[in-house]
């Protein structure tokens, strides 16, 4: 299968590191902004970059736009442009858009625009900071459902030297520990013998309030 | 235990996004921005707003700041403010102070004033829609450890009607399937014999390698 | 039949002549703009005026948008304000929005969005003025389909005294002089013994060539 | 006859499309903005363009404006320069003037200095929109006199197969139609016995007061 | 015979200087300016004085300026203002209205806007101070006609104790001494034998010839 | 007499009005003005111009401003550019420096630094126009003395064909005609016996109460 | 003897530091600045604080100026106000006015309109501290005269229990230790016996010259 | 022993006066400021010179920046460069870096980020200028403890003649005159026979409490 091409428009703080991100994964990644400097300081770090106008319809055609599988739309907090940007991504032919926006007003714009996938990156980093700043040993987490939820959190050190069986989540909190981040390894579905060190890094998985249980009267403890 | 009580300092988007989930959590939050529009629009949500300069230290006295047990200095571009807020914060005794840089320079500046966090949020969110562009199927994931991660993806639709020992991760990528969430519920640590339906979530543990062959060899087959 | 009710965002040249002349055939209109002076000039003009941002949903709720009829979009410059405030009306259930466009790429975005009619004022008066400058005798004119136009022409000084069976205009141009508006009052359907004074307006139905060649050979003469 | 040569003095909105459209037409037409951009963006279009500030007496003869039928002076906002330069297209001896005003008080001193016509676009559009948003089938119409006017209207669902006699607006409202738009072709004074079809339009003729009686009557039934 | 009435529009430095000399004279002066601190400063020395905008048709019809024999528009560098301030003053019914125009085609737009007197002050005083500069000795003058000029020299030390006779400016440069202002008083039309001193004003009367020769052959010897 | 040498720095329209009165009275002048376009309008008028900041010692130096007869420091509004630069004239050695003032405390500032003569154009313009005003046929006049002026006044049709010694202005006003501009020519101190003729110019010299009356009682009357 | 009172003029870094030195040291100081936010910052510190325009006579008159004894004309960057603050001190007759000048010119701007002293604080300290960088042990330091200096430097290790005798810098360098500043407190001209430590403070007198030598040969060595 | 080089950043009126006076003392300095013009005026002055942004790394790490033994950030008004500047300074190696802050907090922030020596120059030259204006024959002082002081006395004219014994100021005050300086020359430790000359430099030495008294009684006697 030949590898997507990108077209990010805008190389904000997001767009610079969403563009980053890809071509570290190995993808050619066309950035555009209007800002010549902030373009120079991308050119040796993306495929290609061009100094342009995201809402000026000839230059994107004649970039080629339409042949790229992915446009995203990161401009910051110009919503007039950013609006013109997705549509013109679209009218070109780009396969899929993604953008960004900064209220949820922006964001029904650009859907009834036919933007494919809209983004609100700083208020989905306050959801998450938020939550690991309320559950201390909590490093990560994905929400599975609108009830159950993964967490990935550092065992304290009243757990050291228990063994799951001990713990004992899934009796007392209908919880499953799938996996156990040893300073030696990871163990993929641990079994009830498996002993827990302080600092190994737990996954758990149950709905959020037999984690939440579980948060505050094992790990919190 | 008593609850934690937060001062988020600077309500932007991530920092009322942040503060907001705070509260739906059921903490008590104090707001601070130096803008009055935005303290109005929050004060019906947040538990306390103040409309305060955040480097005025005696206004951040009276407010009582070295009562609170995390500061979140949430200010957007303006580098100064951020940096001296953080240091009012940690000198005015909070127990914990979170901050967002917005470069690299700004971080270590914050980290050597003695900020026990230092988030990029617009940097992150780049990086995780990055990943996702690139995976079609990826819902969500936590990268574990350096070398193992675990994904949330849908199954597409030639994997319908198919048993997990058919599709058979463990054996061909090392790979364990630890949930598996269907319409009509969550299964925690499916069997083999479990059936996945098309559109089905599959949360899957592995080594990025791993995760990496299955997704182009099973995935987007 | 209940009259329509108006809603007109943005009282700039064009908003306020549109509301203007909506309140002289009788209609009731509501008036907002987000710059106060504006709206007091016109306080005394229109039925309701308000100052408001048009892109503030709670303020467009509160003041019962959805119960108008027809709502236009009459912002100027602020490509951003119109977009967002178009979404706004039509979401809040104004029945029939028309907005006026800077740009073609501007009106594309506000026909996606939904809007069911997009002007463009001052590129439309350009063209009319266009057309009425190289005819110097052209008073107005209809464009009837891409073939047909109804122009109205006043007679010059070698016409005086002459009937439309002199002119003959049916005969030699194919055209039909459908009125005849005289100091002393409006000929409808003029017959052929109709005489002609100058200063006379003559109102003309034929195609776009026919006409042309009218003008030029006739009036130009 | 000699074709008339149009200078026109800014290239907005308003400017531009009269002076693409004179160019359209078959005339030269030189045009003139402070503006690079914008200058550059027309240079493919008209005749000549030239960077200028119109106020520039040296530059405008120079340019030999004197040789010009008519210049329109179509300056945006700035009332300054749009008087200066109308000022200076009289004085150098354009025949004709023509001038783009923003407020009736700017139209005064237009006149006052010799200008030869006036033009309010947007005031303009803003009426004849309001017109025809209050008569839904209502395309154009054209002002005959105090009490005449012509209107094109389509043809509602309900008149569908009449013939002009059975509407009868001749009789019951003293107007006339003049011609009749169908898709095979434009009747010009049709008879009695044509039929119309949904969807036709109808070129009328009549004082407005009846105009407006048939609208409501038979149109808006 | 009634006092004049005056209303001073723009209360910068010329017109400040303008209407307080008016008000010295034992005229009613009444100052308009759209700067609110400035009219404070005026207020306590004109007549009456009022913050408006001169371009504001309501405010001067209401403040009655028709019933002023003279308006003065003497704003500093806004031609629009200064131009619609103008016009209104005329269509208004000043009796006569003088203003200052910055540039000649400021100028001209004024006089052909029925402007009864332009005054272009700075450049006024440039030529006076500039003359001055160039006969050390002379205190003003005034150009009498193309050819005529008065001159007010200070006798300089080389004429003390001459008599008239002995300069003879009659018989030699053909310019006749009208005055002698010595320190004991003024001698009009002195005579042959009346004695300079060092320090006199000589008025002097002569063609621009005849006097510049005078100047140089005996004053600036 | 070698010809004095002036530099104006500051050429808007004092300065430069100046400056070129100057240089039409054959005098070389050197135009110091920081805004290159005015410079470069004044560059075919002026002997020499330069584009310089007036408070840069250095570059004054190296123009050898101190070879100047004298020094104009015409500068607008910029009280510490005028400051500045008039002390660096004074300290370079130019003999005589003037400088243009815009308030009575820049003034006093100016002279104290040691500026030789500062001037008020717009000031004294506003008190010679103001004069102007009040005595209709007033054209210019010179005060001689706190008490003696001499005025210009053009004779009012009352006057025609009445001979000097009927107006008898000596004896009822203790004034003098000195002077009597008629179409063919102009009469030096004219007799008794001569005629004025309506629109003739009578040069006049007295007491200001004197001149007073005799304006309101022959002039005006 | 009375109290000297102050006035201060400009209430930035440099200005607030002196105006709240001389109230601890226990004179009155009024302070003014034309900030509000400065002045309430200051108003508990200084014994009276006004807002006020430092070019407004009548202000500055209304105060009492002229009753104090020195006035200190500390303002910024604003030369202009500089200036005519410093003469409107000196005209209103406080008996000693001390003005900051930011750059030589303005300096001598001050200094010719009577200033009695002009201070360069930033230029001073960047000299004071440019001194202590190239000696580090250096601490501070008199220039006594052009030959003459006296410092005071810390003793470095090397010294520690040396005699002064043993140092020898009088017979060695030609300077003369004329305090020892101990833990124990401050030896004021020690003798030859007495000892050094290491980190005792020495104060040295003597010529440039030779105190560098001894830096160099002794303290640096 | 090689001599120290310096990197100053910021070329401001503190900056600048600091990088010259090292110059002056022979050292190498290398001066960046952003500000083009700035650094054009000192290119001539300092050993090296560049235009740079001294938050820029690769910037500061290509001009070889940690090779300099000591870095002065005289950064103005703005915290935030500073900061950043300063950080980065210490961590490419500088050995030594001073910075100024314009306040406390900001001086705090810099300690923190581990400036080995902040400099307040503005506020510590406000509290010298302070000083000397309530002593008005102090020239210069240095405190040589929270006790101590060596102050710069101009002798006053009723001290002329007396010898250091007739003033006993060491009796009287316990203070000691450590140096005379007489126009003929300096006198280290002069001795009871020593006569003043009203004019003389008295350095003396005491603490604050017995100078203070010796100034009241003695010197402002």
């Amino acid at each position: 299968m030949k590898k997507q091409q990108f077209v990010v428009v805008g190389l904000g703080r997001f767009g610079s590191s969403l563009a980053m991100e890809l071509v570290e994964k190995g993808y050619e990644v066309l950035g555009i902004d209007r800002n010549e400097e902030i373009v120079n300081d991308m050119s040796d770090v993306l495929t290609h970059t061009v100094v342009a106008d995201a809402s000026d319809e000839d230059m994107l055609r004649s970039l080629g736009v339409r042949n790229f599988d992915c446009g995203i739309v990161a401009i910051g907090d110009d919503v007039q442009m950013s609006i013109l940007s997705a549509i013109l991504l679209k009218e070109l032919g780009v396969k899929k858009v993604i953008a960004k926006a900064i209220s949820l007003l922006h964001g029904r714009a650009l859907e009834k625009l036919g933007v494919d996938r809209v983004v609100y990156p700083e208020r989905d980093m306050g959801k998450r900071v938020a939550h690991q700043l309320v559950t201390p040993n909590l490093l990560d987490y994905i929400d599975l459902s609108d009830n159950y939820t993964i967490v990935e959190i550092t065992a304290p050190i009243h757990l050291n030297g228990k063994t799951l069986s001990e713990v004992n989540t899934r009796a007392r909190f209908n919880c499953s520990v799938v996996a156990l981040q040893k300073k030696e390894g990871v163990i993929i579905a641990p079994t009830a013998l498996d002993a827990i060190n302080s600092g190994d890094i737990m996954v758990i998985i149950g709905t959020h309030t037999n984690i939440d249980r579980f948060e505050e009267e094992v790990i919190n403890e």
